[in-house]
């Protein structure tokens, strides 16, 4: 999704500067924004990068290093920086983000880094290391504006001026009691219409959406898409307020989910880095790869159960891999659909059985379809209408085969507790293997030999 | 990605209220979220919407609408509401909310709704519907705050507050001069701060991004997210102001583009609705699989090259399906880290070289590894080392066919302007049926048919 692209140009500049002193490179780097320099990034040496981190303004190389993908390795940067701008960079992150490289780190780099820092940074930066990286408590930033509940507007005007003055943005202003415990949410706008004389306490809104620090990201993610918020305050079992998760965090989540989710759904780990060496790419397709060889030595085993139809059908062994080929392909297209819907939430029971019911008919009229052209041309170019017509029942069947079981596996899978997206593929393909095999061959003992109609044939 | 789900006891209670009268159903809808009465029409028939809609107040009423998926269709149920109840929602409404609902009526019913408005709102509206739905322009709302760049503090702020009135909430004052040419953004934080003397000319920021109105949805959410913004303002050639785009609408077209993602993936047309009907499903979905037909058959082509073979060495009929099968998965999972890799624009030339040579080294891992599972079984199963040799050698052969293409061929694709999450899947599903069918056979060809040895055993 990222629009900027890097393109040779670019990297060739940058490279040239680089060869130049540092005056040089600076006036050169002036003119990227700093999530372009986190691009460029992933395309130069070490050494490259760390002498431009030590040459931008702090606030700009931390903005960089915040951009970084988390797969090149923001923190092994920062560690190798000399320890007082590496400080300096540091605290001019967002704790989250701060966070996030910094747990990047092995336990000694860890404590290097939060040793140098103040012991307000450092203790923030540590209860936020508490968190799983997939949560909202992982996810969310510390640095927020509140105002007590019980001030007046001028107070709470300056108090907001002041707290927001560290902040690059503030969307929302937090209300909060004495003792921490989120009240509400209060809007500059009424603020700013609201009487010299009026209370916060009149003017906070108490009917807001929060969640829990354990929330896992991807239910966070669908509550500000659904109630469309900017952002969403994050609270302990108490409701003491700890944070605020903003929707361009929950963008970073989206992206990363509908990653995982293709990988998902094309058998491979969801926690293969995209970027990983093949060592990873191995351990992480291997285990999947060895589960479909089993199934696969099932639909096999099918086919060697008709060893005799084969042999005396020769053109059969090569028509029966079309008829499990294509039920392969409708089933995907089948399964596609309603494993989006159910990550959708799209599905009632009663849609549940009409999806089913919708993805029969889909089989039997696409089956019919391709039935018939296959019908066709086993009668013309194998000059056999009674091959054209096993065929044209097997490939009917398979594609209902296929239609049905691409809509219900999941579905049942859903309702056992497993992750559609990651098992139903493999499930369905047998279906469609052991189907596509057997439908052929079948027919074909019954219509072709018990007539003997191919003995005498060949 | 949503997070109420409807259960049966809501929909219940809301069926149980509907038989009640218009008190009750309207103490009852008052418990639930605008969001949420619009997740619950989705199982509720016409005349309950319409009858629901009528009760709710016309701000819920509107939000309702707003929120309504696109596909249970907001607009039919908004042309058959009573023109007053209408007209009132569709003022409620944002302009880029109310666009998109009326967009999809027809001409007539699209003038009616029009005539009814008044002048500056349907202008508003009519100026919209010309950009089509998935740019900038289709996505964006003209609703803003803009203050003029030569306003003093105190008039600006007046100007802000003034505007703000109307509107759920502003994320972001624009900065316009005389002929409403975009000159740059004001934040609060520092209009708040500043003395009482300034002037918006000293406090803008003319450092912003921005986007044309006919730029793709897609792009534009590439910036926002790239930048993390909350919200980018959309202009016409000439830099006048026309609207902006708010990342929560960002958020919308980020689950639209997964979900096409992974139906593009599987051979299901992009433009399939997933709740559409049998029709619209087999209309999607045929065209793609008798494409596949026909590639299957060039892969079939290959198995009747080597008839008797297959007749002699009943076994490999049996094989060669496991293979061509296994090759298969394993380009699918190529595929999806390279189309994914491409997606995120994470891939450079000589990053594209070293995807190519991690593939190669993954298939040729993971075939050997599973080529020897299928040697020892037809060594151990079927008494026949050479078959394992045989085996073996095409199992490795096609999972390096399979790792080559499935980072290549899409690759290519992009390079010469195709979409290589619809074109990949199938080119590659040839390459690795063809493979699959002929490693084997030609190998058992070559190294038990002339060596006479099955002849021998049989």
């Amino acid at each position: 999704m990222q629009s900027f692209e890097i393109d040779k140009t670019d990297l060739l500049r940058i490279e040239t500067a680089l060869q130049g002193n540092d005056a040089e490179l600076e006036s050169v780097l002036k003119e990227y924004h700093a999530s372009e320099i986190a691009l460029l990034f992933e395309r130069l040496p070490q050494e490259a990068k760390e002498r431009i981190i030590n040459i931008l303004p702090t606030d700009i190389a931390s903005e960089v290093i915040s951009e970084m993908d988390e797969e090149h390795r923001p923190g092994e940067l920062l560690i190798n920086l000399d320890p007082e701008k590496r400080q300096e960079i540091v605290e001019e992150l967002d704790y989250d983000d701060a966070t996030d490289i910094i747990s990047q780190l092995d336990e000694d780099e860890q404590q290097e880094i939060l040793e140098d820092l103040d012991e307000e940074d450092a203790e923030s930066i540590r209860a936020l290391m508490k968190y799983p990286e997939d949560t909202a408590g992982g996810i969310m930033n510390s640095e927020i504006v509140k105002v007590n509940i019980n001030l007046e507007k001028k107070d709470a005007l300056d108090e907001i001026i002041r707290q927001s003055e560290e902040m690059e943005e503030f969307y929302t202003v937090y209300v909060v009691d004495d003792h921490d415990i989120l009240q509400g949410i209060l809007s500059i706008k009424n603020i700013l219409k609201a009487k010299a004389d009026a209370h916060v306490r009149e003017l906070v809104n108490t009917d807001f959406v929060f969640v829990k620090a354990e929330m896992d990201q991807e239910d966070v993610a669908g509550l500000i898409s659904q109630y469309n918020l900017t952002t969403i305050p994050v609270v302990d079992d108490n409701m003491k307020l700890l944070g605020r998760v903003t929707v361009d965090d929950i963008i970073d989540v989206m992206e990363q989910e509908s990653t995982e989710d293709i990988l998902k759904f094309s058998g491979v780990s969801e926690d293969e880095e995209l970027s990983g060496n093949w060592k990873d790419a191995v351990k992480s397709r291997l285990p999947w790869l060895v589960i479909n060889l089993a199934t696969a030595y099932l639909a096999a085993s099918v086919i060697r159960h008709f060893d005799s139809t084969v042999t005396l059908i020769a053109p059969i062994a090569a028509y029966m891999t079309i008829i499990a080929g294509m039920g392969g392909n409708a089933a995907t297209q089948a399964l596609a659909v309603t494993v989006r819907r159910i990550s959708l939430n799209d599905l009632t029971d009663k849609q549940s059985y009409n999806a089913v019911l919708k993805e029969f008919l889909v089989g039997l009229l696409n089956g019919a379809a391709n039935g018939l052209i296959v019908f066709f041309i086993a009668w013309f170019y194998d000059s056999d209408p009674m091959l054209g017509l096993v065929l044209f029942l097997a490939m009917t069947g398979n594609l209902v085969v296929a239609g049905l079981t691409g809509a219900s596996i999941p579905l049942i899978l859903k309702r056992v507790g497993i992750d559609p997206a990651v098992a139903s593929s493999i499930i369905i393909t047998t279906f469609t293997d052991c189907a596509g095999f057997f439908l052929p061959l079948w027919f074909a003992s019954k219509l072709l030999l018990d007539s003997h109609h191919h003995l005498i044939h060949h």
